[in-house]
Formats: C-alpha cells, structure tokens, sequence
C-alpha cells in the first residue's frame, strides 16, 4: 500500500459526481484513480463497468467508495473487503441493518477499514450545536425535513422502490445529526408512514420519538416540498430555542447566529477516512438505520396520491 | 432477596395463563406471587391492575414477567429495572430494537438480569437439530409456518395493529429457531408483506434471507391457514434432508424421526432465568426482532382482503 489512499468511486451518479470527486480532489493523502459504473463514463480516469470488472482488470487501489443504491451495496461491500480494500459506505450503510455485522467482521478479520458514513454529521455547525445543547435541558425537539425529490434526486427511481427508503433517504440525514447532538440514545415511539399509490417507499413520514428523560421529539419529513427547502431541527431549551438550519449549516442561539458556513461535509468526511484507513480502525454507527428500520417496523401506513417523476 | 425467585407477571392474557403460570409452578426455585392486569383477576393470587399499583402496593418481589404487548412493554420494563426488578420479556421483546439498548444498560447498571425470550429456541429438537446440522453443509432452507390466527389470538386486537408484529408475532419464533440453528449470521434479501385492507400489520409475509455463503434461504409466514398448523423448518444438506417440525418439538434426519417430544419451552425457559438471576446476567439477543425489522424496512407491500376477527 503506498502513502496515498488511491480510491476508486463505485456508482457514478449524483452524489458521486457533485460531491465525492470534488472532495476527494481537496483530501491529501487520497487520490481518486478509477470509476466503475454500468452506464457513466467519467472524462479522464479509467472507468469499468462494475466493481468485479475493476478489480479484475483496473489500477492498484486502495479502497473503495461505494455510492450505488443501497439495495446492492451489501455484496460489493464484502467483495472489496475480500479483495483486501477499505470501504467507504455512502449513506444509508445498507438496506438492512442486520447485513452490516458480516461486514464489521470481515473488516476486523482483514484489517482493512469500514467507515459507514453520515455525511450530515460533518456540517459545520453540527460539533457547535453538540457542544451547546450539552449546557442545557432540552425540553422539545421538532424536526422539519421537507425538499423537493425532483429537484435532488432527479430520475433515481430507486429511492422509490422497496429498501429505496423514500424520504428516509433524506430523513436519515436529520437522524444522523439528531442522534449526534443529543446526550441520550433515541427509540421512536410512533411513525405515520405515506406512501404514493404507485410506489413502494414512503413519500413522506411523520415520527414521534423520545428518549429515556422523556424528551419529546417530533419529526417530520416530506419530499413533496416546492419552493423554498427545509432542513431544520428546533430544540427548546430551558434558555431559549437552539435552531440548527440549513441541514447543518446555521446555528441559531435564540436569535443570534452563532455559526453560518459553507457546506464542507464531504472533504471533512474524506479527511476522516484517510485518517481511519492509517489506523486501520472502522467507524461504523447504525444507530440512524435502525430508527428508520423501527419507524418501517412501528409505523402505521396510509396510502396517498400516487407520485410521478 | 430471598433464594426464592418471587416473579410477578404483568399482563394477564393468553400466553401468561397457559404457559407462564404452569411453567413457573414446575420451576424449582421461583414462585409466581402476584399479577397485575387491568382486567383478568386470577383466582387466589394478589392481584394489581398495573405494575405501578404492584410495585407500590404489592407484595415483596424479585422479577417481573412482562407478557403485556409489545408496544408498552419498554415503559413497564424501564420502570420494573428501575425498582430494582430482574426483567423477563416475552418475545417480541419490544416494538422497536433501539428501545433495547437503554433497557440493557439499565440492567448492567442495577446489576439485574434482563432476559429477552425466544420460547421456541428452547423446543426440546432446537438443540438437536443445530448439532446436527453442524457437520453438515447446508445447500437450501425452507420455512413453511401457517397458523390460524383465530384459533391462537382470539380477540387480541393489538396483534394487528401498528407494532402488533401481525403474521411476524409467529413467524418470529421461526427466526428465532433459525438463527439457533444455522451456522453464521442471517441477513434479509428481499420481503413481500400482505397487509389486510382493514389493518395496520401484515397477516402474511414471504421472506427471501441469505448468509455470507449466499445460502438461499425462503419463509413463507400466513395467519390465515385454516385445517392443520405448519411449523416447520426444512433444510436440504449433503447427506439429505433435516426437517424440523412441530414448531421444533419433532426433528427428522432424512425419513428417521431423531426427536419427538412434548412441548417443555416454557419451563426450561424460566430454569434459564433462574439460573440468569443468580449470576446477576443478562440475554438480550436482539436479531430475530432485527431480521423482522429489516424485512418491514426493504419489504414489498400488498394490499389484500381484509380481515375481520
């Protein structure tokens, strides 16, 4: 293995092309060196057809980063660490939670890094608002999570197939950082679930969660939203509102905004990688899968207007 | 505490009466001394008509046996460990797996066992069957478990409510069975879930499962067979087939009937608490209730006839 992390992107699509190749661009240490996809052909690095075809046939790499659907995520997971590659995961880690221990194994066995991202996690303002709200009682917790699905995922008919997760696929992102800046793990206490008639994944959903002080936590998510988008979660606290807007972006203490940066999460995401990969250690947190898993589990279902791209 | 293991049980339904109070009455070492349900009073035993009334004004006890449904059963178990109370859940051992981990803590933290049951791991061909397939490869399993939910949940509503578990309250028992018996961990492929127009949980479900050996692994769970009751577990080896049958009373290797036995779950079950309350452990095996929980997250949904009780 030499110094440099030499990377090759799995899944060419959307969330490749706009963030991971810019990112990894901007990481020292990390070198993207190869693409495969079925369908993208990416100007000016070796591109194969699938992840068997790159190994086979393509450059020296070091690791992987997957970003295909998370319906076949779990089998190129464990060829590359078979193949003796780190592996990043885009989010969500997986399709199942329950497919990811075989993983955690087969990564501690070879000595080679799973790192099962949250890419909202690294926004700016996330560390800031942890390192708040841990001075405060918190006493209510709303979530409003609304985008347009037309405007983001334009075209990506997987999001709304079976263990395409629908607006969870947005959704997780507010669970990851929610789960991030509160002191005590979360359970959910009822979901309401919608789907389109002619669709197999929820289009939007509406969540009560708590922890064990009690807390009251609402969340809703919604991928019908037109005009202006939403990513915020509001927490009341015994000394005033502490907004987190923007997907992580803004932090409001009260009135006073206290952070307001730039969206950086994937190169600082990358950092943590290549820093990972040198340990040789793993990250990988399940905790907001598995609140989305309970919410599929719990949840009750209404079917609603039927939904075209 | 006394050396006898005092054990209140909390709901008073079907599953407590036939099982649960005779299986406590064969356990040397444990006595049944109270009951707390809102609505059954059972002859000659003091009775409550919740667990806060029992801890409050009840007799001295050591545990508590929560056969309540699954989706109160996380405040009932907080509550109980909090007073200090051993813990044993009646399978599903939640309506969520995340509600576990606090619960799981809680109990390390007061030095008290928390046991998550899984009745059907201790049918008297459960272990035999593991030792046997354990020198064999397995090529195929098959899971055919049909019941009529009439004749084994007359009027139990919840059943078919959101976090009532549905078709999977039985087929759970099936994953339970399974994961005991297969050699590595099990992950979901794919689900189809049929849930009756007029309800919130599903009354029959085919499940496709594999391991990291790719073995093809099908269930089929329905609540509405009518006539004879299949409970079986089929695996196809190399030196023939393995049947498990009777829900895991009856074992066949090849047309050789290895194991035929009378169903004894439930007091070896209760030796097993015993034995976990006196090594101050815990057992809290949370995959059965993950596998169903990744099956209702990448799961398929069919509207079918609704059911009426």
């Amino acid at each position: 293995m030499s110094d440099l992390l030499r990377i090759a992107i799995v899944g060419f699509g959307e969330i490749a092309r706009r963030q991971h190749v810019p990112a990894i661009a901007k990481t020292s240490g990390a070198a993207l060196v190869a693409v495969a996809d079925p369908a993208q052909t990416p100007p000016g690095l070796p591109h194969f057809r699938d992840l068997q075809e790159l190994l086979r046939d393509g450059p020296e790499i070091d690791a992987v980063a997957l970003c295909t659907p998370p319906q076949i995520r779990h089998a190129q997971a464990a060829a590359a660490l078979a193949a003796g590659k780190h592996v990043l995961l885009e989010k969500p880690p997986g399709a199942t939670v329950a497919e990811l221990s075989p993983l955690i194994a087969a990564a501690h066995q070879a000595g080679r890094t799973l790192f099962a991202t949250w890419h909202s996690r690294y926004a700016p303002a996330v560390g800031p608002a942890r390192k708040l709200l841990a001075g405060r009682t918190i006493n209510k917790v709303t979530i409003i999570w609304k985008e347009d699905v037309r405007v983001w995922h334009p075209g990506q008919a997987w999001i709304f197939e079976a263990g395409g997760f629908g607006v969870f696929d947005p959704g997780i992102n507010a669970l990851s950082i929610l789960t991030e800046i509160l002191p005590r793990p979360l359970l959910v206490r009822s979901a309401m679930l919608d789907f389109p008639s002619n669709r197999e994944a929820p289009i939007a959903a509406e969540l009560e969660l708590t922890d064990e002080s009690g807390l009251p936590i609402r969340a809703e998510f919604d991928f019908r939203q037109t005009g202006p988008q939403t990513w915020d979660i509001l927490c009341e606290t015994d000394a005033g509102p502490v907004t987190l807007s923007k997907g992580g972006r803004q932090l409001r203490d009260g009135s006073m905004l206290v952070v307001d940066a730039a969206d950086e999460e994937y190169p600082a995401l990358y950092r943590r990688f290549v820093a990972l990969t040198s340990d040789g250690k793993s990250d990988v947190d399940l905790v907001p899968l598995q609140l989305v898993a309970d919410s599929f589990m719990l949840g009750r279902r209404r079917l609603v207007e039927a939904f075209e791209d």
